[in-house]
This record gives structure tokens, C-alpha cells and sequence, in this order.
């Protein structure tokens, strides 16, 4: 059977953390959208220089995952519903769906219950079950599990070592399957030699890390204004106020570590030095599901003339990154079906910490992934 | 003797508001910077990707104007000392260079005073005698006086009628001058058809109108932002409080409705539709020479989640203002050398309502500016 | 039979505008807070300086009034749940209890259907016969109407006339019905010398005018730490973005007057003398129930030095409002029962425009509040 | 000879840290408004309620003080005009005067150089040798050094122990000379039993700690305004940005610790429980003497709907302080030609972290002030 004949072919998409805020919210907005109870608001892949209808059908897509949390994904879409998240309508309607996807949710993998060696195999036996069972094309691996905190010696990291990062066991394990692999979650896997020798064996495309859905994302269309009108960027200070969930864990330092790299980087590398300024992340329980961001930017313009620009912006994490969630995972299974493998640069548009490239800003991030769409074509 | 042998050529710019603040800016900064004495800072024109080497020197530039005003350039430039908008230092180490710019500033045209045709005929004199007594290879205007009022029936508006805006006076005396002329200021003048003309007939460049400083630019930097983001702009509200003088002019209705018509079609532009919410813009006396812009930006994600981003720029108008001038200058000077006539839409970068163009979004427009540079040469 | 025997006596709450969004959260607050579903945020009247133990019991409200609409106030409290306002089970809980309070709403008065005369007898006729059936202590009626225009010479504005104000004829017919009347719009009646003369000779206490929730509850706050620590105002600038319903009647312009003249006159009272700045009413539609204000504070320190506040309000007016009124009925009902008459300033704390007093700081405003309060016993 | 006959008596000001940002701007302050040269903008005690003429004459002050840094008054406040902080008029105009108090100023203490025994020995022979010299009715010591770390276990810290914090040695030195003593920075010394038995022993008045000038004003303004209206604090952040002076000292983790403490303290003593919320105090170089304060208030309303408050405020510091620093002087004078003795909360209006009070709602102190006040007497 030729692939032609498969068309149009079911992807599956397998989230890490399957039963988290993130993932919950791209399958109710995935299956709200494909049988039109909302507009497709958020969705990059709709946008007519993607060029949608050449790329899988958000109908098409099959959910499934691993996570360690056995609360259910119905009860996380009540709960995002009592958070202001997603539409109580919408996950009315689609109840049912959601308990078929819960019903596709394998355990995942907790550090010293079981061997990295062994977790690959049996992550990777789930994936590869996943993908028979439902006859699907192709399976897209998506990690947005927690933040992860950094390596430090990320060359002393060695194959199937147990020192392995959680994330990148299921990075092995999605390429052992044979599934390309999105990292969208704050994480060094994608820079692990062991990691990116599996995918390079695999010959898998893969794309990451931690997803530009806010402070970062203002700062990458603004930072670029400042170097092109010549203005001095003299401190970025940045605060972060995280409601419940993802906070929770930034409040471990070394987590938040990760994080904070990430957001920094961009930033030095846009203006072309370091900038300095204080940055924070806060965990601020009663915010919830969403998060507020305060940025003081202080620059000089003609003759040291001193000026300002605030931000603050008020969104929400989930639905900031549900929809960039499956647009990646329709632009990485076009990928594979079209033969590509390795680091995807032109994906940079996506994330804060672009694995593979250099570009931080915003809009050459954006024709860089239009011209790559383009090439891929239909 | 031919061009090679002039160079380094001497440049002449011609402000219309020579005693204005923006013009005084422009002229402390322009010596400034040339004798070491500040950074270049918010020259756009220093930056590499423009070939600073292939432009006129800022030293090579001789300053003159037309105004309406007695006061000489050197009290305002101690009005902007004491404004905080250019340091106390630059100004005494350039203190003689001043007074020798206010000598070569011209009584102004004052509509009523008299008639439109014996104004061009005697502005234009002024231009051309201080192009020769300084033996200049050429004379850019620049139009940085005071917001004009919108010009209703602009077809009805023909040659040398009396009912000519006072901007569209300056630009003719230009064009009979030889000069190419740049409108910095809200204006309607370069789109009467008698002005077009006249710019034609003459084969000199022009470009305009308004320049974007401030809450503009930092739309034409964002809403391209929510745009590639399939976000969907609910409402924008702007509030931009002015201090003394170009407040005071945009408290007339009138003149501020140029100015809002211009900053509202950019963002409507860009989103390819209008974008509701109220837009102000008010005088607030003790503000000085300074703006406040506030912005609340209302914004939906996926599933409909709304979001809000808000914005507080605080910036001196005349250090924004002064080194886009003097940009315009140099890129206009070369692109007169190089042959060039008529509207210039490449250099939209640098206005809110660009003649000839309908580019808004600041990194497109980027690249246009860098493609169009690359063409004049050196 | 004694008042005594009739305690815990039952108290009419009669509302103008009984089915608008801030009578209908009164409504679903007053049961779900009685009933334990939800805690007494934003009620004053519970805070243990007020002894609320001595004033008539949430419990013991019964709820009726007037009203232009015939969309009914369960209808409201839907919408209000799908604004984010009231939450869903505190409605669905007391559903019931809504269709009753519908049933008592009376037509309200529509200039030019009926005059002025006649319809001052009919509303008075609704109020004393809901007494009546409920067997009620004594009924307070609460304009919650939208905010109806300024009166331009309220000397010439005679009984009966139909050129009362519509807000004036509920007052009026309160008084008939021998009701106290809070007046929580803004709006010019409790100073027409004809209402002030029918509540003088009904003997009855009143209170008003336009209830102090949001931006002007900040400001008197505020502007007293500034008077206190010599501080000099220079501009205060007001920018409020109201959703649907209330932005809705404040675009027209003369109704925006009332409260712009409300809002103003507090800070300038404060100062003691005419604080510059605009001030803005601005409808934007997508906002729906929620308010955005935001403040530009300009202040000159020591020696001259120039400073800025600045301050974002996001809040839900009807949920600032209707806890407010809940307070005054309880107050003014204790009032009455105690024998006041005429305007009550100690109630200067809940509104912009307080009749009788002058007193706009809010930490005084609470003082005389508690002192009253003191005064009227249990 | 009488104190009468003394009158107008001239009155001394010893500054701990002389040399200093906040002491300078007051002695420039002091001398620039007594001579007409500047308004009395951000003095309390100009206000009428305070009685002015009844208090010290500022004209009256005489300066002098401890340092430990060898760079000059007239230098800082040369730095000081070059910041925006002072007018550069003014200290022209009053440059001898400059001169004249940086030699009255004295080595400071280092622990280390001598022992605590001997630096209180120095240091009261200093300020009585001042008071002496130039005839002085009083002195009054006012602490604006940097801020200090806290102490651990304040009860063991005996009588010249070496351990004692530098702050406690100056006060020591205040007490032993006979003068009342204001500690203005946040320190712990007012606490130690050793200081406060040396005050009880001298029978000698002293106020403290931390002066209260801007965020925590703030608080101080609007948190009462919270519990009056029933609202409910959710979370209150703050983030402190700090130029280079104060900031460099709160870079230290142990220093920042005072001010963290006594900021948060207020709070939750006005809300009568913690109030999560981070709180930040960051030094970012580039904003010289300027600090910029952003809070995020989030509260509840009615029925549990979520709302928020944000506040922005850009201010400098030393304008803030250094009024405030000699409202303090006048009013401690007047207090101790009174015959008060020991802490004086009533003065609680200008701190953070009042000593001997608990009062923090800003209108309470203001009305303790004023009361106090009248009760010293002309």
C-alpha cells in the first residue's frame, strides 16, 4: 500500500504529558476546531502563507501519551473550564472524545522506578503499539511535560546512562520508534550528543526547545525595532508572575534555571551583547491558569536622551501553547513525510531556545519558516 | 568640474521650522556627533547593514531654514538644555556653530501675507542663493514644522491657488529650487496632484510624511507580531499625552486629525482590517518637551481565551525625531545623486503614512530600506 | 402592631433598573451570600466597624422594581455568568429565587409615553402596594439605572413638569410611597429644589449620587497622599475603556458629562484647586462587563523634581457596584428606622458625587461613615 | 541667659552619612528654598496643619555630620545636577554655603579601625564640639547611611560590644552628646535594648526607621483602601528597580533582608494577615538616581470575581527623602525643647517600620502627626 493511497492519512500526535494543562487544551481546541465549535484563533498553520491544505487536517490527528499523573484528561478539561481556559461548550460537546484519548495515555517515566534502558524500550514499544493499532501514518512525539533543569557536562552524558535527563529517554524513545520529536517544554535533551546521534541514526527530523508563547515572544518582535532605529538598549529587566501549575515547578530554582536561559539568550543574541537587568519568575498561586509579565525596557536615543517602554502582558500559558503545539505537529509530520531529518532551524519561529539555529527575531523567524513550508510543498 | 572632483561634497539641508525644536535637535546632534562629542546613537543611517561610508558625512552637512519665528536657534537650544532633550555640554561646545545656523534662516511663508505664487517664487530664492554662496552639491528641505490640517478635496487644490496648504507651498518653492524635498510632519501636501506635478516635471525625489517616532512604530513592530500569530485583535486603544509644543498644535481638532488618520490606517493596514477602540491624543502642558503613550491592546487567543497586552512608552519626541531627519537627509542626498525621482516608498521605515507605499510593518520595511540602499551604491 | 414585634423585621428593596446587571449581581449576591454559597467580599456592611449585627439581615431583603426591559433577570444573570461575573453554581442554586424576583418588576417610566404627574403616582402606586404584599418594615428604592444627563439650570425644573428628569420622577415617586431613595447613577435629581422638597416634606432620608467603585474610589485614595506629603499634582490624566452596557449609554455625550463632572470635581476638591489632565469615557465593546482605567499621575517633588504614577484598574463594575448598594439599602434602612430625614453625608464613602457633604478623602469619608453608623445604634 | 532670649534659635543638623545622595539634597534643599530659590514642594511640615511657624525656621538649620568618604558635599551635588535631582540654579546660587558644610563634617566610624567604645567616645565629642562652636540651641543626628543588615538576636548585643551594628554606634554617639537622634535607613539599632536604654537614660527623644517614600507610600495608601471596602488581597508583588547608589547596597542579600522586611511588614499588619506575593529589589545600574516601583495587586470582589491593580512609579529617591529628613529635624527639634522623651510613633507618618508604633495606614498617622503635633505647642 502506498503511502498515496493512505491520503488523507490519520497522524498521530503523542504528547509527554498527556494529561497536563498543555495537552488537554490542544486536543480540546483540535477537536473543537475540526468539527467547528471554534475558530481556528492561534492556529499559525491556517494562516495562508503555510498554505493549510497541504498539511495534515487537524481532523486527522490521533492523540495518545505518557504521563505520570493518573488524573484523567476529562477531569483536566474541567478543570481548565473552571480556569477560564478552554469554553465549557466546547468541552461539553466533545466529552466523549475525550475519553477515548484518556483511554490512549501509557505511564511514563519515573527516574529510579525503572532503567533508562529499559523505559526507552517500553516508551518506545507504547508509541510504535500506538501507531499499529490506529494504522496511522506517522507518529509525532511532543514533549510538554514540565521544565527540565540543565545539564551541566552534556558531553559526560552517555547513551542509555541513568544520570539521562527524564526528557531525553523519551526523546530515545520516540526515535527508537521511528517517530519524529518536538521538545517544547524548557529541556537540554536536544543537545545531548547521545540524543542527537539517535536521531541522526533514525534519520528522524526533530524540533525544539521551549516554546515562545509570551514575554519572550514580545521581545523577539520588539528587540529587533530597538537595533534597527539604532536605539540603545541600556537593561530588559523582566517579571514573570506564574499562576499554579507551571509556576510550581519554576519555583525550584534549578528548573527556573533553565528557563531563564532560554529567555536570556534570545535577547544578548538579537542586540548582539549582553543586556543587562534583573529577570524573575514567580510562582503567584491565585493567578491560576494565567500569567502576567512586566517588562521595563530602558534605552537612550539621540545624545543619551533617556527613555522607556513598559509591558505587561496578561495571557494565558495553555492557550498561548496549544495551538503552536499542533502546528508544529503538522509541520514536522509534513517533514518526515517529505524526507526530512535533524534539527528543523526554520522551526525557530516556535521556540525560545531554537535547536539548530541562531535566529531569535520574529519576523526573519517567520520567513525563514514560510520559505521552509514552501519547499516542503504539498 | 564634475561630481568626483566635489567629493567630499558639501550637503545642504533647508529646514521648513528651522527654530523649531525637532530642526534645533537635529542641528546640536549633527554637530555633535561629528565633532566626537556624543555617540550616534539613533542614527540609523550609522548602521552597518545602510553603508554609512557611501553617505554624506553628518560633517559635510550645512544647515539653513525658513521660519516663522524670531526666536533664534541658539535659545532653543537652551530650552532643550533645559528640557533635559540635549545635554548642556554638546550645546556650549558647539555654541558658535549655532549662531551661524539662525544667520542663515529665512522669514517663512504666513498664508494671508502674500500670495502663494510670489511665496514660492521667494522661498525658492532663498534656497538656491544658499545653495550657491556655500557652493553646495545639493539642498535637501525637510518639512519639521507643525501638524497641518487635512486637505478635504485635494483634486480641487490646483497651482498656485491660494487655498494651498502651507506645507504645499514649501514643497513647490523646493522643486523650483532644484531640491528634493522630505515632509516629516502630518501633512497632506505630497498628495495633491499639483504638488505630484511639480515633483515630475522637476525629476527630484521626495519622500514623507510623518515621521514615526514613537507609539507608531511600536504598532508597525507588533501587530505584524499578532498577525503571524493568528491572534485576533479585538481593540487597540491608544492615549498619547503631548507636552508644550506639538501637543499645543494638536489640540486644534483639526491639525490632529491629520495626525490620527495616520497612525490609525498603518494598523488597520497591517491587519487588513479596522481594528476598533478609541484613539486620543492630548496636550498635557507640564509633559515639556516629552510624550506619554499608553496603549491597551485586546487580543484573543485559541478557543476565544482573551488576553491583553499593555504598553507605556515615554520618550522625547525631538531625540526620536532629530536623527530619522538627518537619515532622510543623507539617504535622500544620495538618492538624488544617484538619479533617482519621484516618491521613494522605500524609505516608508521612517514614516507613519508613507507617499508612494503601503508597507507598515517595520521589519519589512527594513528590508526594503536595506535593498534600496544597496541599489544607490556608494 | 410595634415595630418592635415585627423584628427580624423583612426589608423591600425596590430597584430603577431592576433588571441591568447591577441589580440582577445584587440580587444573586444577596441570596448566594445569605444562603453560604459564597463569602461577603466587597460588603462593607459585614465589616465588624459597621456592627452588622445591628443592621437588617442579607436575608431578610425582598427584592422588586422598575424596569424599561422586558428581558428578564434570570436572562441576566446568564449572561452575567457568561461574562465571568456571577459565578454558575451560585446562580443554578438559587434559580428560583430569580423567577420571583422577576415577577415583582414593575413597567418602568418612558418620557412621553405617560406625563410626569401620572406616572409619579403610578410608580408610587407599584412600590407601596410590593410593601403591602410583602408585608414589609419599609421599602428603599435604588436608582441603578444608566447615567442620565446633567440638568442645565435646575432652578427652573418645577413639580411636575415634564421636563423632570426621568430620574427625578423615580425620586419623587419614592418620596410618594413614603420610601428612602438612594440615587447609585449618576445623575442631577437629588439637587433639583423639587425633589429636595418632597423628601424634606415626606420626612424621609436619602442618599446619592453615583456610586464611587473604580478609578474615583483610587483617586480618593491617592490624591490625599499626595496633599499630605506636599506633593505637587501637576496633571492628572483618566483614560476609562467600558465594556458593553454601561460604555454603551456613556457615548453619548451628554451623559458622559455627568459622570466626567462627577469624577473630576472629587480630585480637584481634594487638592484644592483645578488639577489639569483630560479625562476619557470610552466605550470599547469587546471589553463586555469589565472596565480598564487607566491614570497618568504627574507630581513634582522636592526641589522641582518631576515624578509619574501611573495606575491600570481592571475590574467588573457590577461587581463593584452591587455589594455597595446591598450596603446602602442596609444603611439607609437602619436610617430610616431610626428617624432620619433628609441627606445623609456620613454616606459620602460610597459615592462620587456625594449630596449634602463635601468630603471626597476616603479614609474621612470612613470615619464620619463609622460615626453615623455609631450614632443610629442597633 | 533664657531660652527665649535664644529665640529664633538656630538649630544643628548632624547628618550620619554627610556626604551623601539624600543628605546633600537636603542641605541643598535646606539652603535653596530658605533663600527663595525653590518651592517648599514635599515638606511636610510646611503644611498648615503642622503649624509652621512654630517649628525651626529652615533658614535656622545649621549642617555637619560623620562620613566615611572623602568625596566633598559640592561634588555630590554636582553629580546630583547632572542626575536630575537637584536644579543646577540652585546650587550655584548656594555653592559657598556647599562649601562651608562639607567642613563641618567628620571622619565616620569603621568597624575595625576602633573599637565601638572609643568611636561613641569620637564621634559624641564631634557632635558636641558642632553644637558648641556655633552656638546651637540643639543638635538632632539623623542616620541616612546606607541601609543596614538586620541583627539576629538583638538581646545579645550588650553595651559596646564590638559586634554592635555601625547604626547603634551613631546612636550611641547621639545619645551620649545630648542630641535626639532620627534613624531614617532601615536598620535594627532602634531595637537594640543597648540603644534603647542609652535614649531612656539621656531622656532623650528618637524616631525611626526607614523612611517611607515611595512604594511602601503607596501601600500605605491604598491597602487601607482595600480592607475598607470589604476587598479581598489576593497577592500583592512588588519589584523594586534601584539606580546606583541605594541599589548597590541592596545588592548585598543581607542588607536587602532590612528593607524586604520592613516593606512587607506594613502590609500585612494593615491586612491583619500575609499577603503572598514576591517581593524584589533589583539595583539596575542605568537608572541612576532614579528608582521605578511596579506592584500587581490582585483582589477579589463580590461573589469571588477576580480584579487587579497596577501601579508604576518612577521616582527619585533623594527628592523623596531629603524633605522628609528635615520635616524630621523640625519636628524632633520641637519635640525635644518640649521635653519629649524616648520613641515618638506619632512621627510613624514617616516610616516604613515605625518604632514604637503600629500604625501604618498613612491617614491614621497623619491624623496621629497632626494631633501630636498641637500638642507640642508653638
Amino acid at each position: 500500500m502506498s503511502d498515496e493511497t493512505l491520503h488523507p492519512a490519520r497522524i498521530g500526535v503523542w504528547f509527554v504529558g498527556a494529561r497536563g494543562s498543555v495537552a488537554t487544551t490542544a486536543v480540546v481546541g483540535a477537536l473543537g476546531v475540526s468539527h467547528g465549535l471554534a475558530p481556528a484563533t492561534g492556529l499559525v498553520t491556517e494562516l495562508p502563507e503555510l498554505d493549510p491544505d497541504g498539511l495534515p487536517d487537524l481532523g486527522a490527528l490521533v492523540f495518545g501519551g505518557h504521563d505520570v499523573s493518573s488524573q484523567g484528561v476529562p477531569k483536566k478539561a474541567e478543570a481548565l473550564v473552571a480556569g477560564g481556559v478552554v469554553p465549557a461548550a466546547v468541552v461539553s460537546a466533545i466529552g466523549a472524545g475525550l475519553d477515548a484519548i484518556d483511554a490512549e495515555v501509557r505511564p511514563g517515566y519515573v527516574a529510579g522506578e525503572e532503567t533508562a534502558t529499559k523505559a526507552v524500550e517500553r516508551l518506545a514499544g507504547d508509541i510504535a503499539d500506538f501507531r499499529e493499532r490506529h494504522g496511522l501514518a506517522r507518529v509525532v512525539v511532543v514533549d510538554v511535560a514540565s521544565t527540565q533543569p540543565p545539564v551541566d557536562e552534556p558531553d559526560h552524558v552517555v547513551d542509555l546512562d541513568d544520570r539521562l535527563p527524564v526528557g531525553a529517554v523519551y526523546a530515545l524513545a520516540a526515535f527508537r520508534a521511528g517517530a519524529p520529536y518536538v521538545s517544547f517544554t524548557p529541556s537540554p535533551c536536544l543537545r545531548l550528543p547521545v540524543v542527537v546521534e539517535a536521531a541522526a541514526r533514525a534519520g528522524l527530523p526533530y524540533a525544539g526547545c521551549d516554546g515562545k508563547t509570551g514575554e519572550t515572544l514580545l521581545k523577539s518582535a520588539l528587540a529587533p525595532m530597538f537595533a534597527m532605529r539604532a536605539l540603545e538598549l541600556r537593561s530588559w529587566t523582566s517579571v514573570n508572575l506564574l499562576g499554579g501549575g507551571d509556576g510550581q515547578t519554576l519555583s525550584d530554582p534549578e528548573a527556573a534555571r533553565s528557563k531563564t536561559v532560554a529567555k536570556r539568550s534570545g535577547l544578548d543574541a538579537m542586540v548582539g551583547r549582553p543586556v543587562p537587568g534583573p529577570m524573575h519568575i514567580d510562582q503567584v498561586e491565585d493567578l491560576g491558569e494565567w500569567k502576567t509579565a512586566w517588562d521595563h525596557v530602558r534605552f537612550d536615543g539621540f545624545l543619551g536622551t533617556r527613555m522607556t517602554l513598559q509591558l505587561t502582558w496578561q495571557g494565558c500559558d495553555s492557550s498561548l501553547a496549544a495551538p503552536l503545539v499542533l502546528d508544529l505537529v503538522r509541520l514536522v509530520a509534513a517533514a518526515h513525510e517529505a524526507g526530512r531529518s535533524g534539527p528543523q532551524p526554520a522551526l525557530a519561529f516556535f521556540f525560545k531556545d531554537p535547536v539548530g539555529g541562531t535566529e531569535h527575531r520574529l519576523s526573519e523567524q517567520w520567513r525563514d519558516l514560510v520559505a521552509w513550508r514552501g519547499g516542503l510543498g504539498a
